[in-house]
C-alpha cells in the first residue's frame, strides 16, 4: 500500500499497517517530514510530480492519501497502469475542488448552504444582496486549515479579498454563512465492494479556522439527528463511490444539517478513534482501501475528546512530557515530529472516559501546556 | 532510543515512539527481520557484536532491550561512554543467567521453586532424589520460548537430556517440579526515579512451552493474592534496580505463589495491554527507560485476552483477513511479519470486552484460523 503524503495522516497510519503486517510506503517530500521520520518505505517526490508519483505506486498495489490534492490526470494515469487508486479520481475530484463537490453534493440530493461560483466582485454583490452580509467566500482549491476561506463583513473587505490572487485552476466560491448551533462531522468507512461503518458523529470546535477540539459523540445532539447526519455520509460515500474514510462536515443550525466540507482520508476529526473507538479510522481507512472486511467503530468508553496541540512559543515539546503525564497518567498525547511553529498543528491530545467536561479540562490543560499558554 | 533487537517486541515498540515523537532506532540482525520492516532508523548487527553495538549506540540517549542476551561487558562498555543502558547489567544478568536469577531472588527473600545447580547427571539424581520425579532441568542460559527446559521423568531421560550441549557459559539447573493451579505474571513498569506502576496480573497458558494464551485479569484469583504477586515483582525490580518493563513469571500453587522466570522488556503475557490497559506495556517501556512519568496501567475493559498466532502450515497470513474480519469485527490482530514456520510465534490476537469464555472462543477462533488449524 502506497500512501501520497508524508503528513500526520501518513505517520498515524503506520501504526496499524505495521500491526496488521501490510508493507506499507509513504511519498514525502523529505526525508524529515511528519510521516517520513517513522516509516521504513519513503519516496520522496511532490504530489504533483507525475513522474515521481508513477515511481513511487510501482509494486504498490494500492495508493491511497494523506494528502488529497493529487491532479486527476495522474490517477487516471495509474489506473490505467493497473494500480488501484482509492478514492478514484472521479471521487476525489470533490475534495479538491468545493464547486464540484456543492454541484455533486446537490445531484446527490445533499443539503448545502446556498452558494455560487462567482466570476467577480460584482457577481459576489449580487449573490450577498439575495443572502445578507455577512456571508463565505472561499477558493474553490487549495484552500486547508482556514486558508482560503474568508468571512466577508461588508462590500469593502469583499473587493478587498477578491483582489489576492486565486491558486491555480481555482475560481471564488460565495456561501450563504449559515447559523449554526454546533459543526458536527459525520465519518464513515466504504470499501469497493460497498461494505460501510459509520462512526459516531461528533462535535468539531474550530478556532481561527482550525480544528481545535472535538467530542465524542456530539454532546447533545439527539438521537435520530445523529442518524440523520450518518445518513448523508452515508449518501454522499455511496454516491460518490468513496472508498476508504470520507468525513463529512455538517453545520447543525438546531433545525437542519448542512453540508459544509468532504474529506476523502483519516480527517482530524477522528483522532479520537485511535484510543475511543474499537477500531480507529486509520486502521479502518486501510482495511477499506485495501477491501478488507472492516472494523467495528464502536466506542470504547461513553466520550472521548480531542484537543489539538498547536506550536506557540516553545520549540521543545519533549520536555512538556515531564509536567504533563506527571500531572495526569491516563492521557493519551501524540505527537507528529514536526517543526514547531505558531498556530501549526504539531501534535493532539486525547482523554476518554465518563465525563466530557472533566475529559476537555484535561486535555486542554495538556495542549496549552505543550504550546507553552499555561505554565503549570 | 536505542533498543536492541529487532524482533516484534521492538516491531511494537515502534507505534507508541511514534506517537510519542520519539527517534527510535533498532538493531536488527537483518533487513528482513520482524522491527526492521516497519522502523525507519535501523542499524544491522548481532547482539553480541561489541563494533556493532557500540556504533549503534552513538547517538542514542538511552539503549534498551528487545533481545536481552547483549553480553554485560559490552553493556558496561556503552555506560562507560556514558549511554544510559536501561536496565543495566547488573539487573539484566538476572534475565539472562538463571543460576544468578535464582541466587539473587533468594537473597531478596522472593519465593522460588527448591532448585540446584548440578554439575554431572549424578548431582542431578540426587537432587531427584530429595524432590522427586518428574523435576525440571533447565540450561541457565540460552533458551527462550521452552527451548533449554526439560521434563525429567526418570533417570533415562535424565542421562539422556545431560548429553545435549551446553549453550556457552550455561550450566545445569535443577528446580523440583511445582503442581500448580495456575501460571501467573506480574508486570510492572519501574523508572530510574524509581517509580513504579503494576499492571493487573494474568493468567498464562503454556502450550509445549510456549505462552500460548493470556488472560487479563487472572480469573479466579483473588484480590489479596493478586496484590501478593504485584508485591513481589515490585521487591524484585527495587532489589535488582530493574529499569523499563519487568515480567515476573510464577506459579500459583494453590498455597503460594513460587516465582518462575523473571523478563526485563516487554513481555508475551503483556501483548493484551495495547488495548486494554489505557498504557500500553509497550508505551510504558519507553517512559519507563526516558525516566518519563509513567502512564495508568489501569484496564479499559473487565476483561481483556490474548491468543498467539502460531505458524501451521499456511505461508500466507494476510489471506485469512477476509474470514476473520468478516466474521468479528472487533477483534483486534497483530501480525509479526516474521516467516512463517510451523510452531513459530507470527502474531497475535486480542479480544477485549465483558465475558471471559466469549472473549476467548473469539479470539481462540481467529488463531487458529491464522495458523490453518481450522478453515472456517
Amino acid at each position: 500500500m502506497g500512501m501520497v503524503g508524508g503528513g500526520q495522516l501518513a505517520r498515524m497510519s503506520a501504526a496499524p499497517a505495521a500491526a496488521l503486517g501490510i508493507d506499507f510506503r509513504v511519498l514525502a517530500t523529505s526525508p524529515e517530514e511528519s510521516a517520513a521520520q517513522v516509516v521504513s518505505d519513503v519516496a520522496l517526490g511532490a504530489h504533483d510530480d507525475e513522474h515521481a508519483i508513477v515511481k513511487f505506486a510501482e509494486g504498490c498495489d494500492v495508493v491511497t492519501f494523506d494528502h488529497e490534492h493529487v491532479p486527476p490526470p495522474i490517477l487516471e494515469k495509474l489506473e490505467a497502469r493497473g494500480v488501484a487508486v482509492r478514492p478514484g479520481p472521479h471521487a476525489l475530484i470533490n475534495a479538491q475542488d468545493k464547486a464540484i463537490m456543492r454541484r455533486t453534493l446537490e445531484g446527490a440530493g445533499a443539503p448545502v448552504p446556498q452558494w455560487r461560483v462567482v466570476e467577480s466582485a460584482g457577481a459576489a454583490e449580487e449573490f450577498a444582496d439575495e443572502v445578507g452580509y455577512p456571508f463565505i467566500l472561499k477558493t474553490t482549491r487549495g484552500g486547508y486549515d482556514g486558508k482560503g476561506v474568508w468571512r466577508i463583513p461588508d462590500v469593502t473587505e469583499l473587493q478587498r479579498v477578491m483582489t489576492v490572487s486565486l491558486p491555480p485552476g481555482a475560481q471564488w466560491l460565495a456561501e450563504a454563512a449559515v447559523p449554526f448551533v454546533q459543526e458536527l462531522s459525520a465519518q464513515i468507512a466504504r470499501s469497493p465492494s460497498g461494505q460501510t461503518v459509520a462512526y459516531p458523529v461528533v462535535r468539531t470546535v474550530q478556532a481561527d479556522g482550525i480544528c481545535s477540539e472535538v467530542v465524542a459523540p456530539a454532546p447533545g445532539l439527539d438521537g435520530d439527528r445523529a442518524v440523520d447526519a450518518q445518513k448523508i455520509a452515508l449518501d454522499i460515500a455511496g454516491a460518490l463511490n468513496v472508498t476508504g474514510m470520507l468525513a463529512v462536515e455538517m453545520f447543525d443550525t438546531g433545525d437542519e444539517l448542512l453540508v459544509n466540507e468532504l474529506a476523502m482520508r483519516p480527517h482530524n476529526s477522528g483522532h479520537w478513534s485511535i484510543e475511543g473507538a474499537v477500531t480507529s479510522q486509520f486502521e479502518n481507512h486501510l482495511r477499506a482501501v485495501l477491501d478488507l472486511p472492516l472494523g467495528s467503530p464502536v466506542m470504547r468508553a461513553p466520550h472521548a475528546v480531542m484537543v489539538n496541540i498547536l506550536g506557540g512559543d516553545v520549540g521543545d515539546l519533549y520536555s512538556a512530557y515531564r509536567h504533563v503525564f506527571a500531572r495526569d497518567p491516563g492521557l493519551k498525547v501524540h505527537l507528529y515530529g514536526k517543526e514547531v511553529r505558531p498556530g501549526r498543528k504539531v501534535g493532539h491530545v486525547t482523554a476518554v472516559g465518563n465525563d466530557v467536561e472533566t475529559l476537555l479540562a484535561r486535555a486542554r490543560h495538556a495542549a496549552d501546556y505543550f504550546s507553552g499558554a499555561i505554565d503549570e
